[in-house]
């Protein structure tokens, strides 16, 4: 473990996310709205996925306290399908109208063997992996799609209009955790040319563009005006379109280009859809190799070839220390959440 | 429209379908399988995917003389749940199967608003487009994945483990055929590099790895021994191997590593699997905005940005001019279709 920073502390899983829902609460959520969205905060802090963590919290307030997110709305969920749940997120966070949908849509994968979940009206200020893994704990393959807002410029374009526009994949494997991965399909996370920004740092080229359009590798052109490029060329663009249809077009709510809170200052969540498909791999295939196990040997073969980290495998690692060690705070997160009315 | 070259010519499309019909029955194929090839063969020559249209005949004939794939296959449809299809090649070609399997699969989806078709012992050796493109044409929404043959590293490996692994991915849209995309995972197309060492020509940097597993702008390297990269670093790297988990391990093939015709010289077909997913996107959205009509303002945002070439585009256009004018034959192709016993 690395030296600890003077001030810097520890607190167990559970302190965390008990102090996380006394702030959600204190800024306008319900009890039980409150009580996911803090679990959620905490998981990514806990699997350090900082920038979905703690990070995150001032824009929480920032938001709630906007008007333009409903901290207490309650998501309507509408069985539209054998294998299709719609659900109104009632212009709610998204997590909460998962929640509500989850149980109707397992037993829907269970009786048809695939479903899917088309959640509208909803704010994703998260990691999206949170919201994959919990199916592949349970022998299922998920794959979750969000739009965003628009700060991706499709290939050979010249203005932003995608999202980050991320996908997330979770399958189970026969001998560890889920295989998980979480990717935005921007260049770069929006997060991190922000911070280069900050810290006056280029970003690599091939990152964004500048208000003309221009190839740029100076962090403030791209945020200010300018956009951030997909990744992998016009691959990363067809897959961002995709998701852009598979969101927004599918769950009946704004492209991210159609995402506007200049009414509301201080927003910070985009009003967009996540689709969520989930699978089950096994229906059917007796007689053929069990699918966990399987998966169990790609993984073998990757690890064979040289591959020393699997997608996943840092945030495994972060997780089984930090729920054994503590959650560590910085004295900086510290003071954050002692000022939006936290209690440690 | 190019000056013509000299003993080339058009012929109509049914002409072509009629010709390479011929030419896989007399190769050992059942009549209603030539039928399909032929058909698939000739529609990516009409669409311009020429490195999936009369450039593969050759290769189908090599393989099926090499007795590693059945023309004759009759694949097995299994009902395995309300919404999923599974389908056993018995090791024959995949669009046979799928084309077995495909009421069933319509009427699931039209049935659960979702549904998946599972194929697997199955040779596809054509453009993904083509499995995708009828079903947006019906109004759905289909996803499709196939695995190949190891030819690609993972991020950060040393060694090939992935196929090319193409996702393919087809919507409708309101005022214009379908909007589709059909993508490798590697960072160039195997034909492509093949061509290039073909010529003595390099690739650009970023495209494979020689024998050692370092990076290597050198064509031959790349096929002797080296390997593909993904295209778009660690993203495309993840993205292989979940298409590796949607195909292999949930139909019941062989990853791509697996696959093993050194028995049967003159083989060029993977024997793995197919993976499908239909989803009816208007399935439960009276009150929101219809589908198509959404997915055509997304477009027309994207041109508005100045996205010039969707996807699918050059594919739409140089269908529409074969369709009137002819498929194109150079002297060559005339030649190849000759000594293959195909008569025009």
């Amino acid at each position: 473990m690395k030296k600890p920073v003077p001030g810097a502390r520890r607190v167990p899983f559970d302190r965390l996310i008990e102090c996380l829902t006394g702030i959600f609460e204190r800024h306008g959520c319900s009890a039980s709205v409150a009580a996911i969205l803090a679990e959620n905060c905490a998981s990514a802090e806990r699997d350090a996925a900082e920038s979905h963590g703690l990070f995150r919290m001032p824009g929480y307030v920032s938001t709630l306290r906007s008007g333009w997110v409903d901290g207490r709305a309650l998501p309507v969920v509408e069985d539209v399908a054998p294998g299709f749940v719609r659900v109104d997120a009632q212009n709610g966070f998204t997590q909460p109208a998962l929640a509500a949908g989850r149980a109707l849509l397992i037993e829907k994968v269970r009786t048809n063997g695939i479903a899917i979940i088309a959640i509208r009206n909803s704010h994703h200020f998260a990691a999206l992996s949170l919201d994959v893994e919990p199916f592949a704990s349970e022998g299922f393959v998920a794959l979750a799609f969000i739009n965003s807002m628009a700060v991706v410029v499709p290939h050979g374009a010249k203005a932003a209009v995608f999202g980050t526009n991320p996908i997330a994949f979770a399958s189970p494997r026969a001998d560890g955790p889920p295989v998980v991965f979480d990717m935005a399909t921007s260049a770069m996370a929006h997060g991190d040319v922000s911070l280069a920004a900050r810290e006056n740092r280029p970003v690599p080229p091939g990152i964004g563009v500048d208000s003309a359009g221009q190839p740029t590798t100076d962090a403030a052109a791209i945020l200010g005006g300018g956009a951030l490029l997909p990744f992998g060329g016009h691959k990363g663009s067809a897959i961002a379109m995709m998701i852009e249809i598979l969101c927004a077009a599918i769950v009946g709510s704004r492209f991210s280009y159609e995402v506007d809170w200049s009414s509301h200052p201080g927003a910070k969540t985009p009003n967009t859809g996540e689709t969520i498909i989930v699978i089950d791999p096994n229906r059917g295939n007796s007689g053929l190799a069990p699918f966990a196990a399987r998966v169990e040997e790609l993984i073998g073969e990757m690890q064979e070839a040289g591959q020393e980290r699997l997608p996943g495998d840092r945030r495994q690692a972060a997780r089984r220390e930090r729920l054994r060690e503590g959650i560590p705070l910085s004295p900086a997160a510290i003071a954050m959440i002692e000022e939006l009315g936290g209690h440690l």
